[in-house]
């Protein structure tokens, strides 16, 4: 079940012209938003994100954060189901191919889609996921969520080929972060993920969860863990959007238990959605 | 003037699904071929290589080699023009955002523009042109001719916002490629450029001029040229598929003369097109 948001319309079937800069160039951002409650979780730190990133492209975003929140909640209202993943992307128009910036008057391709979402179940959080290494071979800019990523895609099937859920990207021995979530580990009681740099993502669930964690007292140091730290991990998980916090069982053949700090974090997650 | 093939039809209006691995993930490879005489020039190679890259991302191909020679060629026919680019773009078809590959049974989506081309006047190309160096920010597999192509953009943008033609790609001190182009220089009278690894295309042009520069008794060195020896360049030049063999007058502020080895190329490079 679906419901697009495009030219100002509501549809349930949309087109982009061949000749278009996101399907030509991937020349463009986008975000993913979830609902609990019918009702968007972290709405302002996502679009703040999506103008972060469209300034970073120099990409102007033809609506106001306002408008962008109005249509949201005028979508959530007609798709009208308990849970909805929000995708909202935008790009630099469509104008026959050339690499530089079309001319001013090239308007940008604005949408958005609703779909229904299927939460993880609690069974597979529990039992945890398995991750698998994979070179991060992405470019420099990973803090801009653009629509660049192949890397992405080629690394996460590679996870699931292996009959895992997720890929973990080593960037010269250091981990970096998940295909498409942030990576946690517990090491010697603290709470280590990767600073915010270029090299990541500023994930919304990554604040989260730093946030959680200082709630409950654990220390947070953020700084790369590299591969050659794994023994030392007690525990570890990832986060994002549509993943929550998801207990991690493994890492290639190196397995880990499930923790309760993880899953005491992932309670307060759940506290905090409700 | 344009012509689109695409679902086996031949038509001047083309359209993607919004939900599309090209526009999403930029999950697709292309390639840009041109005509000489209503010819395609080096269409072998460039079909090879569109092969090459999609196996390199585990994209399937739609078509045999041969079937997509037939079609370039009925388009070369249709569109009835001097001069003429052909743009062919594969993705991994139309599905459900999902990072991981799509069902088996999800079809890759190809599609040919046929464009009218109106190649670089003499004028500009004795001039020469100018280039401005950016950091090469690109991915680890740039030997792929992927849709990601953003970085691509942003450089290409930032050397025509300076009033140039072309961005430099400069990787750890050492030129990699141009935004959209290979790079060639002469230092020490030899004809330098950067060897055939992954953070370079293997551009059909650059194959075609260190062939040309072998029969001219010129000796070509393979090896990456440092910005800081910039000073040592006598003469340097870009090529490409669109840009041929075209000179360059200066990088940032260093300028240089159009030399007569670099035109010597030229001339023959347009004998072999006739």
């Amino acid at each position: 079940m679906k419901l697009y948001f495009i030219d100002n319309k509501w549809t349930q079937e949309a087109y982009l012209p061949i000749e278009e800069r996101a399907a030509n160039f991937g020349d463009g951002v986008y975000e993913v938003i979830i609902t609990y409650n019918k009702k968007p979780f972290k709405l302002d730190e996502h679009i703040n994100r999506l103008f972060y990133s469209a300034r970073e492209i120099e990409l102007k975003i033809p609506f106001k954060k306002e408008e962008i929140k109005d249509i949201v909640f005028e979508g959530i209202k007609k798709l009208n189901q308990d849970s909805i993943k929000i995708y909202i992307q935008v790009s630099r128009g469509s104008y026959e191919r050339i690499h530089e910036f079309p001319p001013e008057d090239v308007k940008p391709n604005f949408f958005i889609v609703f779909r229904v979402f299927k939460p993880i179940e609690d069974e597979i959080r529990y039992k945890g996921v398995k991750l698998f290494t994979y070179p991060d071979i992405r470019w420099a800019r990973c803090d801009i969520k653009s629509l660049n990523l192949l890397p992405n895609v080629l690394a996460k099937q590679y996870a699931k080929s292996k009959g895992g859920f997720e890929a973990l990207f080593i960037k010269n021995g250091k981990i970096t972060e998940g295909a498409v979530s942030v990576f946690f580990a517990f090491i010697e009681g603290k709470l280590i993920t990767h600073p915010l740099t270029n090299e990541i993502l500023p994930s919304v669930t990554r604040s989260e969860v730093i946030d959680i964690a200082k709630e409950l007292k654990i220390e947070v140091v953020e700084r790369p863990i590299f591969i050659n730290e794994i023994e030392k991990i007690e525990e570890c998980f990832i986060a994002s959007t549509t993943s929550e916090v998801l207990p991690v069982n493994s890492i290639d053949n190196y397995n880990f238990v499930i923790g309760e700090r993880t899953l005491k974090i992932y309670k307060v997650f759940k506290e905090r959605v409700k």
